[in-house]
């Protein structure tokens, strides 16, 4: 496992504007630090379903937005990714064939290699699942020459599951196992960017070890991993392409 | 997709003297091509239940089995592979702790890494589901220093389970789509090794392209991939690890 | 399993009128004699597709709904529940964001204990499954403290599917089998309440029947069961949360 | 295996124009051969999404349905099948109650003994699935006398899902081989109807090739079974009812 | 669904010498019905798992085994079939190439154009597993040509697995319903054959029950079927070859 | 969720030495602390396959059962819990009719009300779905009158599969979270009893807490649950009964 050249643009498409720090940092913060732009677009800032500490202080929805915004906006530049909301509102994430429409002009611009986003099973968050419904689709659409949207017809670049907050209630058996240990450190400062959910900043922690742990035991002889290997876990919905079985 | 250097040896266990050619030449070929060690463990000859022509011919049982290991030398030499076979008989293939602990020597020996083997179900053939769980056995068998056998302790190589005939039915859901458009020559040859079976010539060049097709559909932008490109289907049992997601 | 004291409320949101009968009226009686709160919800009276017979009579829409009515009105107050219609029609139950709405002030106002449902597959009816999305929808929605609906935000009460009329086909595969002996006639009488699906009555008697030497066969050392033990069975949504493996 | 009797329509629903032919060709010239009516409803001409050489040539969207139209009358002239096209749109097809509405019409017209459509998986194609859902959900509507519709509530037809492009990727499990030996040389004719997607003959010759060696595999004593024996290969939905094992 | 003539012999594989009876003996019938052979084979007498009372009669081994005997011969005799006991113990039921082979010998003898035997899971009786493991492996090596024993290589006859007694935690989801109600009478008088386990007979003949109604409402137009349909559910484990789609 | 009075006893059946402590220490102590038996069965001590830094420092393997077993043993009695060791070798731990045996007289003898026990499915080492299929398969046989064994039939004790150490890759999704609060320290303590494994202690202390913060999740209004919640996972095999959904 060397360290790898450019491979085109990553996008990460989540339903909160906090999700893709604790799910996805590693892998963003990986691209950014290879040369490789990255783009983050959260359709809603999760005002509702997500900030559950801020209604108790008694703010406000605009208020809270902001708080959100500014939160997420300084964990993708701690990342080195770009980042844009869609404002579509949270609690519940109502899919739309214009909300499609605006991800497929995404798809359109960015011409990511590679695409994150959330699990299609997820029995404690509607908005999970309508995310990565979203993101499928207009993934699709945006590969048809006669949809009409600016820009080339996509190619298929490869779509990740990133990690739900209860694995196995999602079926996330992850098949992909990313070793983030040279970035570790900024995922854990964007965390703590969200000063929110402190909470989670030893959860996400705790996990990026246990993953850690895991990618040693399944990375055949191990020799170079060292101690504190951290990682993330991801489940790649299209067969992999390749010309070496390794 | 580029071209790639050595990364270690090939270990591939199947059931019967055929198998590897069908389902797996052009990754051997592949392994070959870059230099590295491709080593064929053929638990049977495939003398009862995958000789039918020998048999309606009148041919006996040890004249068959020479048959069957000579066509399988020729095709291995074609490809560039070593190949051994322990002759523990076919139909059924009867699982042992001795027929194991000379697996998990084979491993010792061989230091793969990559192995591949047969799916776990296969409701047209049982030999195949037993020779894929002795295969696996072994290999973790191996990897315990505690285990009594010459050679180091195993690293934890990945595993890819090979195309069986009737994919739907073996619940054989490829996850990785191997080109093989640059050794496809030396498979189509491999196979032309194998006499008896001339109906599968046709049966195994066909899937070849319709696997290609796959590949250039999941491939992503495949500006570079030719019209003919020829694929091999795997399943990969283990999470992949890897320092970048593509 | 002894008897019980009261552990709070229970929500049964169904797609049509009789649902509730056929595959949870144990399940309700059993709550309501424990002296706990038990509430039906109807989303639609099942005037299209559960009243074939009263279309074949000639009877025509509101006569139908209203005889639909008067009758899960009758069967819910021999089993001791509340009952509430929302006529959001069916064949099709449409799902919209405003009956969403509706079933999150449902759950403010009920702040269930225990939530039963449909199942979320169900190839011989629709209308059962957008009842089961929506009912979990809902749910999650009334948890956040952001959803703009009187009430405090709800906790996050176990959910159970009920069972469905073919079982096998909508993939129910019990995990808890409720013994509803001691109330089964009750739940005979209600049925008894339909009296224009008569041929129901020993159908989901035998049911019960049937659940019951089930529930004893699953039952550990089962001394104190009688012969005649009745049982609904259920799948339990999310993991059971306990103090005492039992 | 013998030679049947008329046995009722069949009804075909997909979502593009070209569709049924690939995937269900021999089954339609099946049932016309036998005399019974086979009806195709296209909901979309797949005019963005399934006409990328037309796109590329520079036609307009009116003359690229009107060229998918022409091509997809041809076919099912080929075949000796009506066809209907809903016009509905594709990439994507919006499911909506009126669309479903309009199916459920075409239910109780036709008054099908066979359904055929789309799997309920497919990750490249939205559409599949969407047209998949419709055709499902307007069956079960068409049931219910209270429907409010013209005809006759229906029977319960029997669903068989054809074959997707990637079965593996879309949970396609073949349950059903059909043997369309007598009838492929009338497939390939249909197949020739459309011929901005030439590069389809071969691939869907060779897949019914490759069904029917797997048909022959499957058949018992299959001494009938020509060596050319050609097949399509469905998944049944619902139970099969039957009088004799076989 | 019309009367069948004779399509071949019927083999049923099973553990103990009660099986056949609840769970296939109108298929049994049926077959005989037709001037089909119905051969039963069973495994063991079901001498310690399934006679409870006659060990709490104070029975001894050899006693319950003649007992058990005497009801299957009966039993079988009712329905019109042969029956073998092949005597190899149970709880448990203990594999090994010897037994396997003797099931090779019985299928080269029958020659079945249809097998039916236990479900592959049963996590209350490791016998039925047992017994279906070796009838499947037996049927493949009684197709090699290349397999010493006598008769001719074996066609790929279809196999059903036969209901057990918990479906569902069984992972029964049945694909064929067997319309027995011609020869329910008879299933009835040889369950009756069986008086160590009278609690059965309702039981069955409720299942019976519950199977016909869901023929029924499967069965599309249903006009022929009688109010009073009996069946028997069956999953088909490889794919079912036709001509025609029903 | 409160305190509990004595239930019955507890069996807990194991491949290796340390496997009850990492994965069901929190049930055994909670069983202890209720006055109920707890009962630990090894069936080897994990000599070969477990204990790699005795291999490594040049320790015999009589040495090295011993240590373990004195390792276990301190566990053990940290927790509450007899145990026992079987010693019939790891690595592989090979299934026969005598240790399946031995295991019927051990649960004739403890009479469990609940037993626990490894995953069917672990691709990382096979000695543990190899314990598990024998616990099981003794579990049946010890209920059967007929089984010759000292002691009453069993009765029908739930099982529980504990948690292995990459769960998702064993197919292990938990539907039991059981509160280990109250005796977490005893679980770190027991721990603490297994030197060699000290890289474990935090591994599995992290997991108690992660388990912890999923069971508050799932625990509806969990206004009495403490910040430092911790649990253990578990699969229930069986469906569970009762008197009361909750």
């Amino acid at each position: 496992m060397s360290a790898s050249a450019s491979s085109g643009p990553l996008l990460v498409i989540s339903a909160h504007a906090g999700d893709f720090v604790w799910r996805a940092a590693g892998a963003i913060a990986l691209a950014a630090a290879r040369g490789d732009r990255a783009k983050v677009v959260c359709l809603s800032y999760g005002e509702r379903g997500e900030s559950a500490r801020a209604w108790r202080e008694g703010k406000r929805l605009e208020e809270i937005k902001r708080l959100r915004r500014d939160e997420a906006e300084a964990a993708a530049a701690e990342l080195g990714a770009e980042i844009e909301f869609l404002d579509a509102g949270d609690y519940p994430l109502v899919e739309s064939p214009e909300l499609v429409d605006r991800l497929v002009r995404v798809y359109r611009d960015v011409e990511p290699a590679v695409v994150l986003t959330h699990t299609l099973a997820d029995p404690y968050n509607g908005d999970h699942p309508a995310a990565a419904r979203m993101a499928l689709q207009a993934r699709v659409l945006a590969q048809a020459i006669g949809y009409d949207a600016p820009g080339e017809p996509l190619g298929a670049p490869p779509v990740f599951f990133f990690e739900p907050h209860q694995p196995e209630q999602c079926d996330f058996k992850p098949n992909v196992l990313l070793d983030i240990t040279s970035v570790f450190d900024r995922k854990r400062k964007a965390m703590e960017c969200l000063p929110a959910q402190v909470h989670m900043w030893d959860y996400y922690t705790d996990l990026a070890k246990r993953r850690g742990v895991q990618l040693k035991r399944n990375a055949g002889p191990n020799l170079g991993l060292p101690h504190d290997t951290r990682a993330e876990a991801f489940v790649r919905l299209y067969p992999q392409t390749t010309t070496e079985l390794a």
